[in-house]
C-alpha cells in the first residue's frame, strides 16, 4: 500500500526567504514540515493535446452529461468516492485546544496521509474558519458534493455530536467523528483481547472510563454495545450518574445507559474493585486507586504524552497494560481503524457507518493478533501490513449485513 | 514539471459491479475517467514510527504550537502556500449550462490536473450545492484557511463577477475566476503578437467582442487596460451602449468604459470595418459580416466546439485567424494562463492577483512566440514547456512590483 514519496517541492526556493531556518536546524519535526507533507497528482496521462481532448474539454463534456443524467455515476467516473475530507474547526486539537484552524493544518495533513498510506484512501484537509454547530455544519453539506465521505477530527465536545449527528441526518455519505469511534473501536479490540487473555467474557466485566469528553463516551456507548457488564465514566466532579444536577444533556444521556452499579462519588470510588480502567483524561490516577481494582485488571492509560498511570505503576497490579504511546507495547492508536473503516465504507458505497460496521472493525482488528496473543501483544502494530486489509473487508461486509452499502 | 502517472485504483474490483462498462468500451473518454484522474500522495515517508511521531504526533504538536503563535508559518510548514481550491457551483459548466456540483466534477478534477501539471500547483475540487451569492461566499470564506487560493470555475453570470469581487475583499489570498481572467490573459497575448506581426499598436486596433457574459466582460476591461483604440461588446440584443435602457448593472458598467464610438445596432453593424472580432459566444456570424471587416483584420472566434465564424471562411479575409480548437492554429487556451499565474501569485504569497500582475502574464505569454512569429502562431502550444515558468516569473515580479507580495 506504501505509495511512492515524491516531494516536489524540496529543492525548492522556499528556504531563501523564510524564517524557518532555526526552526527546521532545532527540530527534526520543522524540517520534515517544511512545504507540507502532501500533495496532489495526475492519475491519467496529460501528456499532449490527445489525451487533454480525453482529460478535458471537449471527451470531458461527455462524461459530465452522463453524471447528469445519471447521478450515481459520478463514484464511477470522478475521484469522489474515494476522497474523504477531514474537516476540523480547530477548537480541540491534540493536548493542544482551541489553537484555530491554521495551526491546526499540520494535523489536519498527517490524518490525510495516514488515510492514505494505510487505507488507500485520499484525503483533504478542511480547516474551517467558524466553530458555530449551524455554520459548520450548513458548510459541510455544501462541501459533500465533493467528497464520498467526513471525517471530522478535533472539534471540541459536545458540539462534536451533534454536528455529527445533523451531519450523518442530512448527508447521504459517511459521517465520521475519528477521536470519538476511531478510539472507541480500538478500545474495544484491545479489551476483546485482554478479555480473551484471561479467558473472561466482556459482559463479566466493570470498566470506569476517566474522561467524558468526545472519545469516553464514545467508548462508554460503544462498551454498552458490545455488551460490557457495566461501565462508569468520570468526569472532573466525579462518577456521572442519574443523580447529579449538574449533567450536560449528552452527559445525562451517558447517566442513563452506564453506570448500572449506581456508583457515585469520585474516579477513586468508582476504581474500587473496577475490572477495567480507560483513560482518556490527561489526569493522574494514583496508585492506590490502581491497587484497589480486582485482580487481574485492565489497564488502558491512553492520554499522551503522559498516561494517567504510568506503565511501570501499572504493571505493578494489572495483567494487561496499554497507553497511547508508541514507545511501550500495546499502543491504542486510532490509524489502526480509520483507514480501514473509510476504506471498507467506501468500497461498498455505504451511506453510512453503523453501530455493526464500528463493531466487525473492532473484531477484525482483535482478530489480527490471533495466536500470538499475550500480555504486552493485545492489539496490532500500526505498521502490521495486516490491519487495514483486515479491517476494510470487515467493514465493507458489515455494511452490506446492515443494509447500508450500495454496491 | 511532468509528475510520474500513478493510478492506484486502475487494478481495483471497481469493473466487477459498476454499470458503466458499456460506456467506457464505448467512449475512451469514459475509460480514461474511471475512477477518476486525481489522488492525494504523502511526500514525505511514514514507513516506521519514528515516522509516525515526526509527521504526526508528538512531533507535529510542536508545528501546530509554532503556527498558532506566529501564523504566517502557515505557509512554511504545511502545503497551504500551494494548495489552490477550484470552485464551482455548476450552473455555468462548459457549454452545458447549469448541470449542478457532481456533474462538474470531472471539469473540476481536469482543473486540479492542469494546475499540477503544467503549474506544479496542487488543486482541489470543491463542487458546491449552493447558488445564492451570500452562501457561496460564506462557504468559500469559511474554506479559505486551508488554501493559498481560490480559482472560481464554471459560476454563471452575474452572479460570477459578485461573489469574485466579494470574496476577493474578506480575504487576504488571491481569487481569481479563470473563465473572466484567464480567458482575457491568453486573448491579449494573442492580440498582442497579432498587432506586432501586422506593425500596429493596440492602441490602433477597434475590436468588437461577441458575447457579454464572463469572459467577454473581462476581455473588454483587459483591452481597455491595455490600451486598446476602442471596443464595443454584443449581447443577444446588439451592441452594448450607454443609450440602451435595457442593461444589467454590470451591462452597464461596461457601457462606460466601451464603445467610444457610439455604435448602437447588431453585431454586423459593430464589425463593418473592425480590427479585430473575439467571439465568446457561441453564436454564428455571417461571412459577410466577416468580410465587412477592415483590411488585415483579426478573427479570434472562440467558441468551443463551434467557431463563431468557421477558420476556412474567416482566413478569407482576415490576417490572423484564432480559435478554442486544438485542431486547429493559435488555440487560445486558458491552460497556457492559469497554472503560470496561480504559482507566480503563490510563489511571493501574493493576496490578490491585480490587473498588472494579468498584463504581465498576458505579455510574458506573448513572448514566448519570440521571433517565430507567424500567421499561424501568435500564441504558443499549451504544450510548450517555456510557457509556464515564463508566466510564473512575470507574475511574481508583477506582484513585487504591485505591493501586493508578501515573500
Amino acid at each position: 500500500m506504501a505509495a511512492e514519496i515524491v516531494n516536489p517541492r524540496s529543492d525548492s526556493d522556499t528556504d531563501q526567504e523564510g524564517g524557518g531556518e532555526p526552526l527546521d536546524s532545532f527540530d527534526p519535526a520543522f524540517a520534515l514540515h517544511r512545504g507540507g507533507k502532501m500533495a496532489v497528482q495526475a492519475t491519467v496521462p496529460v501528456r499532449d493535446k490527445d489525451d487533454l481532448s480525453l482529460a478535458y474539454t471537449p471527451g470531458v463534456a461527455r462524461v459530465c452529461t452522463a453524471i447528469a443524467e445519471q447521478p450515481e455515476l459520478v463514484n464511477d467516473y470522478t475521484w469522489k468516492s474515494n476522497v474523504v475530507a477531514v474537516v476540523t474547526d480547530g477548537t480541540a486539537v491534540l493536548g493542544l485546544g482551541d489553537i484555530g484552524p491554521q495551526a491546526s493544518l499540520p494535523v489536519m495533513e498527517g490524518k490525510a496521509i495516514l488515510f492514505k498510506q494505510f487505507g488507500g484512501v485520499d484525503a483533504v484537509p478542511i480547516a474551517l474558519d467558524c466553530t458555530e454547530v449551524d455554520d459548520i455544519v450548513e458548510t459541510v453539506v455544501r462541501l459533500a458534493p465533493s467528497f464520498g465521505g467526513v471525517n471530522l477530527e478535533d472539534i471540541s465536545a459536545p458540539r462534536c455530536f451533534e454536528i455529527e449527528r445533523r451531519l450523518q441526518e442530512r448527508l447521504d455519505i459517511p459521517v465520521f467523528h475519528d477521536d470519538q469511534h476511531g478510539t472507541a473501536v480500538v478500545t474495544l479490540a484491545a479489551l476483546r483481547n485482554a478479555a480473551r487473555l484471561s479467558g473472561r467474557e466482556i459482559g463479566q466485566l466493570r470498566a470506569v472510563i476517566s474522561g467524558a469528553g468526545a472519545a469516553g463516551v464514545a467508548i462508554a456507548k460503544m462498551l454498552v454495545e458490545a455488551g460490557i457488564g457495566d461501565v462508569a465514566l468520570t468526569d472532573r466532579k466525579g462518577v456521572i450518574s442519574a443523580g447529579r444536577e449538574d449533567l450536560t444533556p449528552v452527559k445525562r444521556e451517558v447517566a442513563g445507559f452506564t453506570n448500572k452499579a449506581g456508583i457515585a462519588g469520585t474516579l477513586e470510588d468508582a476504581l474500587a474493585g473496577a475490572d477495567v480502567f480507560i483513560g482518556v483524561s490527561g489526569g493522574t490516577v494514583p496508585e492506590e486507586a490502581v491497587a484497589s481494582m480486582a485482580e487481574g485488571a485492565f489497564v488502558f492509560a491512553m492520554a499522551n504524552p503522559n498516561p494517567e498511570v504510568h506503565p511501570d505503576v501499572a504493571h505493578k497490579y494489572a495483567a494487561v497494560v496499554a497507553t497511547g504511546r508508541s514507545d511501550f507495547p500495546n499502543q491504542i492508536n486510532n490509524v489502526l481503524a480509520f483507514p480501514g473503516i473509510f476504506a471498507g465504507a467506501l468500497q461498498v458505497r455505504a451511506s453510512r457507518i453503523t453501530e455493526g460496521m464500528k463493531i466487525a472493525a473492532a473484531e477484525a482488528l482483535a482478530g489480527v493478533v490471533g495466536d500470538d496473543l499475550a500480555a504486552d501483544y493485545v492489539i496490532p502494530s500500526p505498521f502490521d501490513e495486516r490491519v487495514a486489509p483486515a479491517v476494510t473487508a470487515a467493514v465493507a461486509a458489515a455494511a452490506r449485513a446492515e443494509g447500508v452499502a450500495r454496491r
